[in-house]
């Protein structure tokens, strides 16, 4: 239960900090944070929570990273739909409390930080560029989850590293995406603008754990037999 | 003593540093450092002082820290009082430091680096987003802080954690009311600038110790029997 | 084989990070990443690898690395040549995805993220001024890197150290020649755009490894008999 | 010796990296990296330093810091002189190479990256708020690197936090002086702008030792018996 509550604050505060930021300061005159700002408040969230709650829970705040870390052999299956449950959960009351805030000026929410392709990715990529982006840069998320908390990495550190690589994959790939590689953060935005984001919902759920599952795999190339 | 004076220097840098980049540096023409860097400022004070200060006071630098520490069982009550008056004071000594500094080229210090809602909210958000957010930002800061210090986090990586939370919450909620989650940082600014600034300010006193007892009430629910 | 794919992998994430932040992000409209945000990403691709892949093989990611460490005493001779051939096969790659994405809105890759001098540097930057800056910029990376990772320095910084100073290293340096400090990385770019950046490549494959060789006879001085 | 070379090249890089990165890419048209960039390039110089050198020589990189270590207690007397001789020496050969960069497309070196105040003052600010400026600041940077490098500190984050400190110095003070902190970087500069930067050396030099000694002052009172 303490696990559950931890995976939904978690994701709770990754999508009101990732999506709140581009929501509400990203093109704030003058002064506004930009891509940069917004790519590195989703990293935040991550670093931030798994030292304040990864020691409850592991810190996954992804359905991707579950399943990831499940095919790589370091998460017990039978916790997979729970985690991911509170994810989903966690996501949605972001939204509702970032839709509290937003409207909070007059403002209506637009296309609030959905994720989309075509003629709904920021910069008018097209679906194959959005399925390879989002296909890869999870894979890689998840060799950097799996590699920063193996035995052999030198520990404390995965936080950092992690959050980071969240960082960076943002700074890659909002313009083609507006970067999901994490379903529960997709779908907390669907629900609230509907329409067109929940018909293109379809791609940011099976890419992200399509390239979960290859950082799995290719992680259990890496492993040892000595490793959890 | 030295806990006081500590608390006071470190509270002192949040305000100079936070306060003091938002007033000298973010709209500086062409080059200015913008909500980003402002973020990051206010998020460094932080990181710094609790390497700088932390083993000595514990680094609290913010009343609805000490507040939330306590409520969640990591802080005795006895020095409640005297930390936040240490901090209070720390605060307004910076506030008159960068009052020196912000003038020294003929400026006037305009309405500083207060806090507001309404009209005076950056982006113009009424007084029920200003509380959602402030409320929800300090809860989350106090979930950061009390479980990166937790023992069953990893040692030394606190103040990383805490420092990059401040920024991260300044990334999303600067536009809403300017920021505050630290009563001491809004009595500082508010005092100089008088007028609306006196007549808010109970809402960044109220809403931040409000969001912090929340924080320290979830955080009993995750501690064991052997925390301290 | 484990260290090959490891830094097949790690060069690719170098390439398709740095040169695919630059490249998809760096001019977005209003809110682009800028050369900031550039410099935090190819500093963010080596940190997140280190910490993701160091324990595997090093985490050199980078021909003028290997080389370096192994003036400096610190890397055997017998695996240089294929460290070197998988670093420069994970850059193709990259360079590789990246075009299918870059494509992916109808654009032209342009000059990509070609490294160049003279009329190719982005702030017109002549040939004397570009080998300067690359021969200095990739002998400092490699004391960072020879001195970070050396038995004396605090044992797991290393990742935080290395990735910040390629950060450090672009925040000077893309005026003058887009920043290579890496044979991969300027290899995969001049594939894919021909022509001039092909004919100026002789510079960014000899200035940063004279630079590396530089930096490892230093560290020898620095280097204490009972270091690895 | 090999501490005076390590202070020769720790002071290089913090001039070649801080000011270069404020001279070549600051103010690069559309991209550029601005104040914050500049902040940043700052801090990670002294931060990769202190993790590739710092081992050898204590990572000071700035006459004010070894002063202030001095006064605090943590310095040997003896060897002052020589560091700030390597020092001064490491910043004038940075300011060198960054002259033969800089001016290889053919522009002027104006004001270089050279501190100063009143109409010298990038914001116009007049000699008071300057001296104030710098003495606070380099107050607070001592603090935190005396508390950070303090034996109750957690061990191995001092090369973070300080970095950082420089980093969030920079975001308040660069438009009120440029930001000196450390005489070595101001000579540096001035030896090549002259006339006007020369006139305002002395500011530069006595308020950053002023402000080292406060702070070498405020540390005594913190420390216990049982520091070094």
């Amino acid at each position: 239960m303490k696990k559950f509550l931890a995976e939904f604050i978690g994701t709770f505060w990754l999508v009101l900090g990732g999506c709140g930021s581009a929501v509400l300061a990203a093109a704030f005159p003058e002064l506004g944070i930009g891509l940069l700002g917004v790519a590195l408040a989703f990293g935040l969230t991550v670093l931030t929570m798994i030292y304040g709650l990864g020691h409850i829970s592991g810190g996954h705040f992804n359905p991707a990273v579950s399943v990831g870390l499940w095919v790589g052999g370091r998460f017990s299956a039978k916790e997979l739909l729970p985690y991911i449950v509170a994810q989903i959960l966690g996501g949605l009351v972001a939204a509702g409390i970032l839709y509290v805030i937003a409207t909070g000026n007059g403002s209506e929410i637009g296309s609030f930080a959905a994720n989309g392709y075509g003629e709904h990715s920021p910069g008018g990529y097209n679906m194959n560029a959005a399925l390879v982006s989002e296909i890869v840069m999870t894979c890689m998320f998840l060799i950097v989850i799996l590699g920063a908390t193996d035995k052999r990495a030198p520990a404390g550190f995965a936080g950092i590293a992690i959050g980071l690589a969240l960082t960076l994959i943002h700074l890659i790939s909002i313009p083609v995406t507006n970067t999901s590689v994490n379903p529960a953060r997709s779908i907390s935005q669907a629900i609230f603008v509907g329409d067109w984001a929940l018909q293109q919902l379809w791609l940011f759920i099976i890419a992200p754990i399509a390239g979960a599952i290859l950082a799995g795999i290719i992680y259990r190339f890496f492993a040892e037999k000595n490793n959890e």
